[in-house]
């Protein structure tokens, strides 16, 4: 049964409770950071670490990022070695499961292709904190430039998650991003920030000189910025925008 | 009651005769300028100030702005110390009431996050006179930077209202806008097209070198541009926009 | 009758041959050109010449372009000194009624305000041969710099008319942009053109040193591109744009 | 009868097996890249060979991309020296039958007037190799700048062919652009993907000092990236796209 067949009530965005929870976690996540252009062929994918703390909840490779439901949603194990190579799971679902083993902290992870994040990526300048956008990483995003190709080995994967650290976000050079999140609402949050601040750097940068917010002070106003209540909200409106009678259209 | 469910006719965007017109003026003016780029997550705000003078009404917390109706606006005091604490306020509320005590002539307020103005905000460079957009500020837009954080004390609420001084629009660097009006319609106007006027100087500054309206001639032109009886034809085109069959829709 | 409410057919974009078919051919080009990026609050306006030659058809005050109907058309006289005032009209008329006056081979005239050919009109660069859409105006596009304010006397409106020459369009500077045609399917052409190739050109801008086509050969090209029967096709196509079962939408 | 009103499952991506599914691989590629902004007026036109290796299955004039049905496909033989020339064919079609007899191992061909490409062809700066896009084109893509008009000669169709060479494109300097493909998956692949790649080099060229995929690596990341089971997905995803209940709208 899916939440648009018959759920009693709204999807949390917390971390889940069961399986199915998990599935149309994944799926709402998908839906909705197509909405804000990170769709690029059947290419990308969200994931969420399942109840057990070991079981990956993740889209699997035939849809594209706005069709996704929850029974296109496939359940890997991020423990045994060949999870990954799971039959119907994406090429790259390896940076999924290491990014889980890397960081316990971590509930949910999305790799995708959004084109002013690539586009930033591509150069040779770092982000910029011009707005409440950048906020979200106040100590910057790193750059993976181990491979430009795609990720579908253990060791690239590993590499990734090294680069991303203890952080939200990693610049895939040539390539995309991959994002994390304490939980699925955490982990859009950062995709579809992280796309707008690279949108309005390229924006910024035509018309003058940038002024950004003091390094010293982006920790602190950071934490006031984004708290947990707040992503609450976020999630809810973003499954309402995907979920309601124009499920998949920008409005309802 | 709300428009949709019955009004007999279209509201004016001129001051409300009453809180249940106040309500109607926030919602529809929210999901105008949601239809102009102004939407980030469930953030940004409009506001009214009711027939008393003093009481305002203002959208509340948790939803988007394309989402807002009658409903999801509360009523909150100017006058009372702690009025911008009421329950279900926006963190922000404060850059209204002390808008509207700083600005007796001032009859509806909005803070959103446009990207093209937040970028403008984030560089060295003033907005030019390029068009008639920029026409409707003519003596240019000052930006406000006592921080780059939320503005959630009374007292960074006042130096935004100091820096607007006169004028229909602050940008508060690396974070967003605040426009004021005389009216409901004049505040919306002010906030779509300030950004339509940043974004307009993105692609200029991109296409050669700027020939500005000079200065001498700006105010002049600016009143022979922007009078009430237009604003109020712009005003009922907007609620048929975002009032039709396809509410919310951008065609009707 | 509209074209909606029971025409057997469709609307020809040659001259009309009735005040209906006139009020018609107006209301469709404000409806096409508004799908095309050119509405601006309740501004700008599309008219045609009647089949007595001196009757102006021209959409009236109060919708959005995209809104307009036959209904919103009214009929003013060219010949009449003061017939650009006739109540309803747009207070810029007079900047049609002077074109026809100056160009006996117009039969349509567009006035509007898009972003992209504003903003090139706002720079010391002239419109650059880049792409077929700028072979539209192989002579290049003048720039009227009379006033930066609105053309509402016959003074300014003359002098528009004067830097248009025998050409299609004309810049005006820091406001917008007047178009002309043969008949209504000529000037959407050309303002919907005319707004891509400035938007291209501000891509080509950033993308590298511009190679434009050598303006010995753009007579030739633009006569072998721009053919009557040609125009034909797009005016239907735009007409099923608009007026289809979802009319107003961009997609039939 | 159309895909639409009956066929039993969706139409494959690989070469045609009938005239009837040629047509409908070929209307549904046109609604596909006018979904992904190729459309220009009635131009552009996308083609595929037919089972006998000399008819050729094109768009006709006089639809655009977006409305474009089976019955809009006509039949043209590659073989007969003025098999172009066929009433209702589009004037470039000259450019498809030169490129399907000098390139034997190409199915399909697509021409169209992409905005950003377009820019790009009128500059001097060539394609980088800045994303998994570029790497469609490992070897970059050449220009064709025999002339900037209209391609309606064998001549300069042939010139054409010789430029493309054995690539999958070419930029048609200041007019377009034309691209080829095994079978339409691979030539619609080749047209969205050459645009995304321009129009993520402009926002790349904004934001810093180009980083691009060393040449050195780019053929071997370009197979496995690009491979033809994953090439069937994209069609199944894109026919999913344009061929749902909102045929023609972007969210099905």
């Amino acid at each position: 049964m899916t939440h648009q067949e018959g759920a009693a009530g709204p999807i949390s965005g917390r971390p889940p409770v069961s399986a199915a929870q998990a599935a149309e976690q994944v799926a709402l996540a998908c839906r909705i950071i197509a909405e804000f252009g990170h769709e690029d062929l059947t290419l990308g994918h969200a994931s969420v670490r399942g109840p057990d703390g070991r079981t990956i909840y993740i889209k699997r490779k035939g849809k594209a990022l706005r069709e996704v439901l929850p029974q296109d949603v496939i359940a890997i194990s991020s423990h045994e070695e060949e999870g990954y190579l799971t039959p119907g799971a994406h090429l790259e679902t390896v940076m999924h499961t290491q990014a889980y083993l890397a960081r316990p902290d971590v509930g949910a992870v999305i790799h995708t292709h959004p084109l002013h994040s690539i586009a930033l990526g591509a150069t040779n300048h770092p982000l910029a904190l011009l707005s409440h956008d950048a906020l979200l990483f106040p100590d910057g995003v790193p750059v993976f430039d181990g491979t430009a190709g795609l990720v579908t080995s253990p060791a690239h994967a590993r590499a990734v998650a090294q680069v991303l650290g203890a952080g939200r976000a990693v610049l895939l050079r040539n390539h995309g991003i991959l994002v994390v999140g304490e939980d699925i609402r955490w982990a859009v949050l950062a995709a579809i920030t992280l796309e707008r601040a690279a949108r309005l750097q390229f924006v910024a940068m035509t018309l003058g000189a940038l002024v950004p917010i003091p390094h010293e002070v982006a920790g602190e106003l950071s934490a006031a910025k984004y708290q947990a209540e707040f992503t609450d909200e976020y999630w809810m409106a973003w499954c309402r925008m995907v979920d309601g009678a124009g499920r998949g259209a920008c409005r309802d």
